[in-house]
Parts: C-alpha cells; sequence; structure tokens
C-alpha cells in the first residue's frame, strides 16, 4: 500500500479539534470520511500534532495509506473535492517512503501565536487572533520566555488532563515580536520544540502575556516554572491566535525535488 | 455642532455595500443606526469612498456631526458598542475641523488588492482575497499597469453604470508585487488616484489578471486603454480581494498630536 504524506491547513473554529471522535467533527473525522469517498473503508490517519477545539492549522501533517496507486496530485485534488465546504484544505500531497510516520518522524513542531492590540473589535482577523486591548512590553515577555527554553520540568505548564508519561520537555525556541499590520499592532509568538505537553503553548502565551502586561514580573514567571506546580500557571489563553505551523522530519517529505 | 472624522474597518461579505438603501444591509446604515442610538434623530454621514457590495473597508474615512460635545474616545467606543456583531469597528474617532468632508476634503484614494494563487482551498484567507489557480507573471503585470498611470481617459475601465460626469481620471500609482505568505503566493496590487470611476479598480485588476496569465499581451492593454470603449477591458475581478486602504488630506485629521 503506497503511504502518502499531506500538509493540512485548517480553521479550527467549527472542529472539536484534530482527533476523531464519535458524533463531534474533527479534523481527523473530515478527512477520513473523504478518504473513505474515494476508497470505500475504514480509513485511520495519523497526524504530527493533536490541536485542540479552536486551534488552526497551517503546516499540519498526516499519511494515510492507499490500496490503489494513487497520483500525488490526483489525490490532494480529489480530498480536497470531497473535502468541501468545511475548511479544511490539503495543501500538498506526496508519496511517502513506508517508514514515514507523521506522528513518530517527526523532529520539531513550530507553534505561531497571534495576538491583536487594540480596542476597536477585530474585523478581518475575527477568529485569527487572540485581542486584547492594551500593548505589551515585549522586552519583558522576551525575558521572561528566555527562562523557558532548554529542558525543564514544564508541570506548571501542563494541563491536568496532559497524558504524556514525564512533564520534562526540552523547548527549542520561544521568540517575541511586534508587528505592525494594517489592522493594529499584534504580538507574535514562534515556539518550538520536539514535542510539547497538552495546553503547553497557550499556558505559555498566557502567562507572557500577564509578563508584557506588567502584572506579572520576570521574577514571577522564574517562580511559577520552578514552582512545578500547575497552579502557580498564569491564565490559559483563548486557542483562536494558535496555529500548528510547521513539522520538521529527518527528510522533509514536501521538499521539491 | 462638533464634527467627527471617523476611521472604519469592515468586512465586505454581509453588507450590500457603503450607502444606504432602504431595506438592505449597508455600512452607511449600520453607522447612523448606530448614531441614532446617541442622539435619537435621523443622521447623514459622508464617506470618502462608496464601497461596493462585498469590498472590504480598512482605511474608510466618514464624518458626522453631533450635538453633544462627545469625547472623541467615548463617540468610538460608543459607535463600536452599538454596531455590535455586525463586522464594522470605528478604528479611529477625532474632532475635526467645521469645514472637513470626508468625501470632498480628500485628496487622494489608495486601494489594495490581493489574488491569492493556489491550487488549494483558501482557509483562513476565505473571503478576503480573489483566489486563482495559477501563477502570474508580476514583470508582465507590472509593464501593464506602467500604461494606465497618468491622465487618461478610462471609458474601457468604467462600469457602464459610472455617474462622473467625465471618464478622465489621473492614476497617481499602479504598483503590483509579489508576497509569499504562510497560507501561498500572493499578488498584491496598490492603486492610488484622487478619486476613481465606478468598478475602476476590479476592471483594472482583472484585466492585468489575464496579462500575469498570458492569455494577453502588454500590447493588448495599451490597445485597451486607447480603444476608449468598455467592450475592450478584460474581465471585472471579484470584489472580495478588494480593500479601501487609506484616504489622503490636506492636514491628516487622524494624525498624532
Amino acid at each position: 500500500m503506497p503511504r502518502y504524506a499531506l500538509k493540512i491547513e485548517y480553521h479550527g473554529a467549527p472542529f472539536n479539534g484534530w482527533q476523531r471522535q464519535v458524533d463531534l467533527p474533527t479534523v481527523q473525522g473530515f478527512i477520513e470520511t473523504a478518504l473513505a469517498r474515494l476508497e470505500p473503508r475504514a480509513h485511520t490517519i495519523a497526524a504530527a500534532g493533536r490541536t485542540d477545539t479552536g486551534v488552526h492549522g497551517l503546516g499540519q501533517v498526516a499519511h494515510c495509506d492507499m490500496e490503489r496507486d494513487w497520483s500525488p496530485f490526483r489525490l490532494g485534488e480529489a480530498l480536497n473535492y470531497h473535502l468541501k465546504p468545511q475548511p479544511i484544505a490539503i495543501t500538498e500531497c506526496v508519496l511517502a517512503p513506508d517508514d514515514f510516520h507523521a506522528r513518530f518522524s517527526a523532529l520539531e513542531r513550530r507553534y505561531h501565536f497571534r495576538i491583536l492590540s487594540r480596542r476597536a473589535p477585530a474585523v478581518h482577523q475575527a477568529g485569527l487572533v487572540w485581542q486584547i486591548k492594551h500593548p505589551l512590553d515585549v522586552e519583558a515577555m522576551q525575558a521572561a520566555a528566555d527562562l523557558l527554553v532548554g529542558k525543564h520540568d514544564f508541570t506548571t505548564f501542563r494541563s491536568t488532563i496532559c497524558q504524556a508519561e514525564s512533564p520534562i520537555k526540552t523547548l527549542d525556541r520561544l521568540k517575541v515580536s511586534e508587528v505592525e499590520t494594517l489592522g493594529g499592532t499584534e504580538y507574535h509568538f514562534d515556539v518550538r520544540a520536539r514535542s510539547f505537553l497538552h495546553n503547553q503553548v497557550r499556558s505559555f502565551v498566557g502567562t507572557l502575556e500577564r509578563v508584557g502586561a506588567g502584572s506579572w514580573s520576570v521574577a514571577d514567571m522564574a517562580a511559577a516554572l520552578a514552582a512545578k506546580d500547575r497552579a502557580a500557571c498564569g491564565p490559559v489563553c483563548p486557542p483562536q491566535g494558535l496555529y500548528l505551523a510547521h513539522v520538521s522530519y529527518p527528510v522533509d517529505p514536501f521538499a521539491k525535488a
């Protein structure tokens, strides 16, 4: 059975997250249903990141096994046809080696978070950002973010329902930047690690926002991390500013020949 | 009566354009209704550009006259409160001189157009771009666009229902650029003039797209302009990629003191 790697974009709002659930709309569920229109049988696809309700996909990666030899171009087009009118798009589809696994082969996941700061309600960015009304101090947020980079026990920044075996993870990068857009000032967070705990990025960003607003100090962030206690976390921010942006593999399956 | 200048952002999709119409949802209609919640009487506001159905506002400017002395901050906040849940936002509200007129004082209007080129359906950009599936030749489009800059009889690029007295206008700028975004390749058009004919920008972009796709030559564009004949125009492109981006005045009413 040929294996295909899919790069997937989706809007988080209408779905109960990535993972298939009985009787609930999920991204995995809609893609597996579209696959069943092409080869009528049960399909199970694996993805690099099981994003939560409301979180967007921009560079989500999954793989599927097919019985027929589909041209990757035709498979991607056929899936997009059957995915309509859901806001899910297969942006790339390629033949992958048999031992490629979208989840287990992944070396690094990159998440992107957008905060929009302005008083007037978001219009074109509605649903695509977390909107706040006050400005943030980028230097303070970056100083607090720097404390999180590296190998730590991230119990503070982990949902109580997280199923990971260990709270110890290595954060490769957490870069905060301020971007002037036509719609107002945005703060972007580039967060990279081999893997993440449940709600880790939203726990980071929600706590960093408190630092940027001045109600937490950088020392408060250090104390929160050292506490290894979920109760020491700042507020978990909402999902609509979060994007699974990119997944890295030892050999990029989507690299142009 | 104090006069206020409003900078306005709106999503074009739900509205039958800017201009008030009986029994149809329009941006002007919703703003005038919101004003009537603050001072109960008939309100008539004037705007720099009467955008068509589906066209977005990003830097639309209008002015209104109030009986009470509103603090500009409070007036903007109150309008945004009463405009909910419409995708219309007052992004700036300032006191303006009595002789400021959003339409007649305007020196230049800037429109921004976004084309997204990719095969997979637009997800996060849906409704915010005109999507095509093929790449475009930016240099060819720019060469054709350069023919349009300056003072010309734009009869070819003017809707047959245009009510302007003369088809002669001066186009200040028409710059085409290619922008790589996370969602794919976009082509942006920056179009500036003191004033525009009806459907002029969409007639330009629709025709330039044909040049970029290679089905029209630059010489075809020259012939179309010289024809001064609406029938010589290329296809008029759809409205959802078009934004009224900025309006310039002799003195910027929104300049920070």
